[in-house]
């Protein structure tokens, strides 16, 4: 479907995603590598305002179906909207989360149907997946202690429970999907980075860039 | 699965639909009935902030499947927190919209498959059906003169090629669902509130109330 290259990073707050995905765009950089910068939830206008709902505290408790709902409303616009034309068009997307968060908190996390959530991967990316995913792993403990005194939106304020599922739901993504490379992110900032330059540098060995 | 009793009403802008809400809550009154009132998109905060991203206007084009998405979502909270819990305690609840508008709007009217809402559907719903739903039908044409003072949300500025399709889309769900009602919605208001009093009044007699 694709001619792009589609490279997402994965993982709770906590375990350094978004100086990761720094990390992913200066080494894409220095390989002289134009590319498309971008997250989810958000990456439109509309997907961005859906986000703010998501993560808002609300009196109402939020089912878990709702939360999957509003997250493929918000990927559906972003996918159709920004993604799928570079890809076409070949050009790479770094995307910070994609599908496999909405396994991971959604599915294993909140307990909504993974089947159910296959038939809507299946319906919204139809083939698409991500080239390379980097799963930056980390105990919940840790990431907790990490973000301690971080403000928290209604997602990260749920208890350790939640992480472990949302943990466990990514490591069984990563066994089932070999796109998917899990990160040892217990480790200093410096080691995590050498890591995602590996893996990193093996994907576009492999694609000869 | 419910023991109350669930009454929607379905139409286009211009129908007469939100009068025929009154008509319709009027005479459970009148029957000394307790009733809940409450219209989709929306019904809960979330769901009615959900519904303003969605009639908004945006810069970005909105896709069809994103609108379903978001009105499932919307739907998937209402039911949960709003309508289900009624239902089962054997209470009346009358709906301004329901699953038939996503039907007409996003299936007949963006093209949305069919067979993607019925799945929705059928998660979200179960075998949730409206026990009673009166659909007004009026020809686009005459909707739209008795509308044209007003202001307009993204959906109503369609043009009416659109509102031909939604119409076809509600006419063809009421040839498959026996409890969808069709009333002649281009005759003056008190003929129109004659008929949704005569549809009402069969079926309060049909449930012995």
């Amino acid at each position: 479907m694709s001619q792009g290259h589609f490279i997402t990073l994965e993982g709770s707050e906590g375990a350094g995603k978004s100086t990761n995905v720094d990390t992913v765009c200066e080494m894409l950089d220095e390989a002289g590598i134009t590319f498309y910068r971008t997250r989810e939830p958000g990456g439109t206008d509309l997907a961005e305002a859906l986000r703010k709902l998501m993560l808002a505290e609300w009196e109402e408790t939020i089912d878990g179906m709702t939360e999957a709902l509003i997250v493929f409303a918000a990927r559906n616009q972003h996918l159709k909207t920004e993604i799928v034309p570079r890809l076409e068009r070949g050009d790479w997307v770094v995307c910070d989360r994609f599908t496999d968060a909405t396994f991971a908190y959604q599915g294993a996390g909140r307990g909504v149907d993974t089947r159910f959530l296959e038939a809507l991967e299946q319906t919204i990316q139809g083939t698409l997946q991500p080239d390379l995913t980097l799963f930056l792993d980390v105990p919940p403990a840790l990431a907790e202690k990490r973000i301690a005194g971080r403000s928290k939106d209604r997602m990260e304020k749920e208890e350790q429970e939640f992480f472990d599922r949302v943990r466990q739901g990514y490591l069984t993504r990563a066994n089932k999907h070999p796109r998917m490379k899990i990160v040892d992110a217990t480790q200093a900032l410096d080691h995590v980075r050498a890591q995602v330059r590996e893996i990193l540098g093996n994907y576009l060995g492999s694609v000869n860039v």
